[in-house]
């Protein structure tokens, strides 16, 4: 079996992603999560497998450059990346969503309310132009990299994207979702030389995913394609 | 006296940020740094100016679409950003560098040893680009949000450009620097119609920064020239 190289999303999802990794045969060896997480790579010392740790929206530029034969990611920031890369499985996990949300003070109910030329605030520029344009509703993208829901408050943007999973931020800073743009989970992604190198070795991953329930989705044309 | 908004860094330079805006007279009421740093907006009730906390690489997007009158960010990101902002006082704080490293074993000494076509991995993408275009040396830029110095150690980059201020991250990941590009510290930055309207404020608290020490400059001419 040859080794693979995965890069693993830092955050919330590290812990329950290394605990489908281990269960899924790719570390062995006694490796904790607080090692772990002080180390930006590290190898299990019985499988041979390496790991590295990575922001989740620079997980995809491993995979494209091909730094890392797998990932683990969010499909909002696969989507976001907009790069082709081969998304093989759905985990199961990180469910949210990336909604429009608006100021519950400024009267906008739906898509159809929204002003033309709003400010929308946003860390998913490329998702956000791509959604209003289809829409048809001229808008203009004010990137921020966090802290998005403040930006209405302060009047730096009349409405914002973002992702949400309980609801809370935007509850909290008075703010409604009018509109759904896309569900988001952790995704599997791949290498595409890598796919074609190791072959075997991320079938056989694949597999056990699919064994250890959740659901494959995008990916299964790639496999049956076969 | 008209009330300020201020953008504010999270982060390390939040809490020395505070100290400074509270000696120059921003902030006469009894709040604390706990109590801010939990809280995205606030307002002094003393002083009535208002202050928003920010990460650092988005304070430029604040002050350039007038959410708030001024701001405290770091050199390095004012120029990532790009556009034209007003640049009033270094505050003498936050200093770093940015620097070319490289992997000990790469055997670069100097620009002037860097392979053509050679892959750079950096969070300041514009900056990267336009120091080797100026130095005539064509490079593929890779753009990270964290862990630069990650890249060259798993092959995703040869090089990095990062900051850097006490460089032991980059001696802990075996990358020595081989090239300054700028020095960077805190910046006091404000927004052209603001610095318009409400001059008598921003001025006097620029006169209260020069009191308390550190040196104005790129400001110099934008107020000598008034």
């Amino acid at each position: 079996m040859k080794e693979l190289i995965t890069a693993l999303p830092k955050g919330r999802l590290l812990e329950p992603v290394i605990g489908v990794m281990r269960e899924a045969g790719m570390i062995e060896g006694d490796l904790n999560i607080e090692t772990i997480s002080r180390k930006l790579v590290f190898t299990d010392d019985v499988t041979g497998n390496s790991f590295l740790l990575a922001k989740p929206k620079d997980v995809p530029a491993y995979i494209e450059h091909g730094a890392a034969d797998i990932g683990i990611t969010g499909k909002d920031v696969i989507m976001e990346h907009g790069k082709k890369l081969y998304e093989l499985f759905d985990l199961g996990a990180g469910y949210c969503k990336m909604v429009v949300a608006v100021p519950e003070s400024s009267g906008i109910k739906g898509l159809d309310t929204i002003p033309e030329h709003s400010r929308v605030a946003t860390s998913y520029p490329n998702i956000t132009q791509q959604f209003f344009a289809r829409k048809g509703i001229q808008v203009e993208v004010i990137y921020l990299n966090g802290s998005v829901e403040l930006a209405p408050l302060v009047g730096l943007a009349d409405l914002i994207v973002d992702i949400t999973s309980t609801g809370r931020t935007l509850k909290k800073n008075n703010l409604i979702p009018v509109a759904e743009i896309m569900n988001s989970s952790a995704r599997l992604v791949v290498n595409n030389v890598s796919y074609k190198t190791k072959y075997k070795e991320i079938v056989g991953l694949l597999r056990k995913f699919e064994e250890m329930g959740g659901e494959s989705r995008d990916g299964k044309n790639i496999l049956s394609g076969r």
